[in-house]
């Protein structure tokens, strides 16, 4: 089976679970996602301080629906997820639509897609509708019930550490809070979950750390509970909307140029020519905590199409066609390839420095003069050029403009070959 | 009576006198300023040493005309104050039109303007007239008169000192001594001398200095007698030609970088996005002086159209029709706001350096999530993120893209909400 | 006559010698450019190991041809230098055509052309001709006879050395290997030639040592024999394919912004606009042996069309008439305008630094005022300004935008009126 259809299908399988920052569908995602990946879950309970946030009361939700007076449900949790407001406090009461209208959320522009809306931090009840639907009601009584509890218990969310060569670590992070959103975020769980399964497998310079948390407060909580960890972090990546037809965007770190920021803007320079690199910004996802002044790490965010700018976001169209197999594979590869870079972005110093070394001699170059050199020729040039003990490979890459592997290919040859040795790798 | 119309009747009112860079006029002119605003003027003798130049003996002048042989008046200072040659020289003599030409100049490209000259520094007579005026002159003998004194006596400008909380200076300057020409300069009196005006009655952190002063020698002279009051100058801006109805031009600091030129450049974008930056360049108005290499002051000049750049220039076209009230008084409010910004331009610390504080808890976040931030939100969230103590609310502005007014009032809530804290304000 | 024809007639009597990078053809060739400067040779025997390299063996030629059964000389050496494969070792054999044709070498896209080709480090032997010449041979049996030696000997290269008031040294380089080819790099042997020519009668600040050495394997042995020399050099150019009639290119040094790069830029800029500034790369002439990393060089690379973009490159198309005595006569002219750049590149002290100092009363201003400044005296006042001991005439040129011969003639004027002094000029 490919790789596409793999990812494809393990999003459908947790696209029905009815998520959000706490309870029991987060819990059931995190199971299944441990069921592919080594993954360790944590419960820190409501009421726990983390900065400047309380860990708040754990929601789970049976039921919800909207009855007319004649005893049909209108609205019905069962039919979607989204149609209940996330974190809708219980109530079971009767009123007239004109007292309802207050706690119904439509979308005018998009009059046939149901809204995901949440309110997490502030009392509220609520229901997520089409807006031709709520067009359709006609004035009169309605029963509302939610049947959903909001009481102490915990917030949860899955670690997976992959160690390796070195205590250093890569952070990917994606939330798994979102209920039937498949590009917000059920894309980044499925290629986090296989880049996870991918890695387990080999051996790698840095140890990796996947956190799949709820968004904003399970960053927060778990850079709260980890505060130490944190210096190990070398690199980062936030993925998200990794699973839809658009070109790729990749918003830099708050360091503006750090070395996963530079990884990142080459792969996709070489490897998806359409994408675009974004400045910085403090709203987003989790980088915003990642990159709260405090903590300023080099973490950026990987995305297709950027949230807000597509009209399906935060909507009932962002569903499982919305995502495809070719997309997720692709977003998986360049991920694979970005963190290819960092984990093989090393000093190397030509120990022939004094004119170019013989490179015919050694069957690394043309043995027929006058004509132009090709890449791997080019490539090995560069990297004796440039190995003075002060350039990295990606440095090599950035000013010779040639692609990451091909450098790193070279260098191998050219260090088999005793014209290069690695500089310090465990200080890389 | 709206302020536009108020800026242009003050330019009109000193459109009419006969200024220079000694003499009546320009004392006339001060005299006119300072029943605005709290004006000093000083008196420098003509022979006094400034630097590398001389005060030059004080010119005055009563009279000049050129009679033709009929005895008509064809020429007449009492019609135009640019008819005769700035600080001709007294002259009384019959002549041949072909012995008077070398002292009659005229635009041949504009043949119905009439120039403005000047010989300062090298002792002459003439007069100058529209192409076609002189063109109708027929040979024969004219009689030319020119009622001028050149004599000992001084150079007059005028200073507006406002005190503020602290003695850092910022100095607007602007040349007060060119006659009948209501873009280059009236237009920069207005807006500086409504300026100080307004400034008078507020509290402010800086000290200004306003100078009103003959071009080139005045600078001279002030900076000669002023050299130790330089040091507390933080910011300047020399005012000039900002009546008009062009775009918006800010010509940078020798510095190029300096915080006055980052505070315009900002300002400019923001509140008129078709205005330009200019490079720094030594010729000019009296930026030339203050940027001189021993002084390299950050002193910037604002004007609207470019000196040399529009035909009127230095011409008999620049009168009271080529400004506009509507150009004065936005002119007058961008300097207010370049202003502003130099003065809020406080470096802040964010208290909850890690993480994201909870802003909704405080009432500074929307309270239903899903959807995208508004601006002030924005605002908060890049002043929390970029407030590590090294990043002004200018460095914040510059990056997020966002206006600094936003951003000021935004550090300003934060603050009172305790978020954020004011890093050493007397250091700035 | 004039310089043009001057140059194209000493690169029309060097394009019959059959050159190689060892061997009688470059000795022959070192000999005519002896006749015009003080040329001084040297002999480097085969078998010398310089740095990773071995000098080869010597190769000489007396004779070269295929015969067909006919008896008649289908390809000829005596027709033209390049139908030998450079350096193909003695043979004489009869064999198929089949058999032959792995020895053949043709360019199909361009079917008239014969190609250059070489084998220096590989012994081979073979024949370079036109494609449509390889189509019409018939198939048979051919004699093929190559009459050369390849044995000890020497490589032979020649050194131009022309003192100046320092021992800091400006290297100009070119290749003198190619056989019969005009553009690369007869063009460039011309130039140089008369380059140095020019300097002998001139006295200047640099001292300037030009080398004619076989391409490769001739800087390495140059930069082997003489690793103390390179440290006296400041500035370096390699001239190659600079007779065309294409736009100049000249391809930065690895340092990427060093004095001679800044001055080629600046130069070319002004001078012929359409030229391009390349950044450095590690595949070319030989600057790859005076920037690789242990030298690290600042040595820069003119050319007009760059190698291996323009079809007649290594090919017999690369001829006499490829070549123009104007583009000639302006590539020295560029060249000496480069060089009288850095020659004249000082720092100055204005010593009047506070405000303007009077340009009038010395003669060095307009008298009458009201109009726009000139170039003359734009120059004046940004050395003026500019003049505060950090900035350098070039570093001035830059700012200003104005041509450095212009700044360079104002500076004098200013020194000679005691306005400027220069810095230090030992140092620079």
């Amino acid at each position: 089976m490919d790789l596409g259809a793999e990812l494809h299908d393990f999003a459908r399988m947790l696209f029905p679970i009815c998520r959000s920052i706490t309870g029991n569908g987060i819990r059931e995602t995190l199971r299944l996602i441990g069921e592919r990946i080594p993954l360790k879950t944590f419960e820190v309970p409501s009421g726990t301080q983390v900065f400047d946030w309380t860990v708040p009361k754990e929601w789970n939700i049976r039921d919800a629906y909207i009855k007319d007076s004649s005893g049909e449900k209108v609205v019905d949790l069962r039919r979607h997820n989204l149609h209940v407001l996330n974190y809708s406090a219980p109530v079971h009461a009767t009123m007239l639509l004109s007292e309802l209208k207050p706690h119904l959320f439509t979308i005018p522009e998009h009059p046939d897609w149901i809204p995901y809306r949440t309110s997490y931090f502030k009392e509220n009840w609520g229901f997520c509708l089409a807006h031709n639907h709520l067009a359709s009601l006609r004035d009169g009584e309605y029963e509302v019930f939610v049947d959903s509890t909001l009481e102490n218990g915990s917030l949860s969310y899955g670690e997976c550490y992959i160690p390796g060569q070195s205590s250093d670590e890569i952070l990917i992070s994606c939330h798994a809070c979102h209920p039937s959103l498949a590009n917000d975020n059920l894309s980044g769980l499925a290629v986090a979950t296989f880049l996870a399964e991918h890695l387990s497998g080999h051996n790698h310079r840095y140890s990796y750390r996947f956190l799949f948390i709820p968004g904003t407060i399970g960053a927060i909580t778990w850079l709260a509970k980890n505060k130490e960890t944190t210096s190990h972090i070398r690199h980062g990546l936030v993925l998200t909307c990794i699973g839809d037809r658009g070109s790729f965007h990749y918003k830099k770190s708050r360091r503006d140029n750090a070395e996963i920021d530079r990884a990142a803007e080459h792969v996709l320079k070489h490897a998806a020519p359409s994408s675009k690199v974004l400045p910085f910004s403090p709203y987003g996802y989790d980088e915003r905590q990642y990159c709260s002044p405090g903590f300023n790490l080099p973490v950026g965010c990987l995305m297709r199409s950027v949230w807000g700018t597509f009209p399906e976001y935060h909507t009932s169209a962002d569903n499982l066609d919305f995502i495809s197999p070719e997309s997720l594979a692709e977003s998986l590869s360049v991920c694979e390839s970005i963190l290819d870079v960092v984990e093989n972005n090393f000093c190397y110093k030509n120990l022939s420095p004094f004119c170019e070394p013989q490179l015919g001699k050694r069957g690394l170059y043309h043995t027929t003069g006058g004509h132009s050199p090709d890449q791997q020729i080019n490539a090995r040039l560069w990297i004796l050029n440039q190995s003075d003990g002060t350039n990295s490979l990606l440095d090599v890459a950035e000013r010779s403009g040639l692609p990451f592997s091909l450098l790193k290919n070279a260098a191998e040859l050219l260090k088999n070959g005793g014209l290069l040795e690695l500089i310090d790798p465990k200080q890389e």
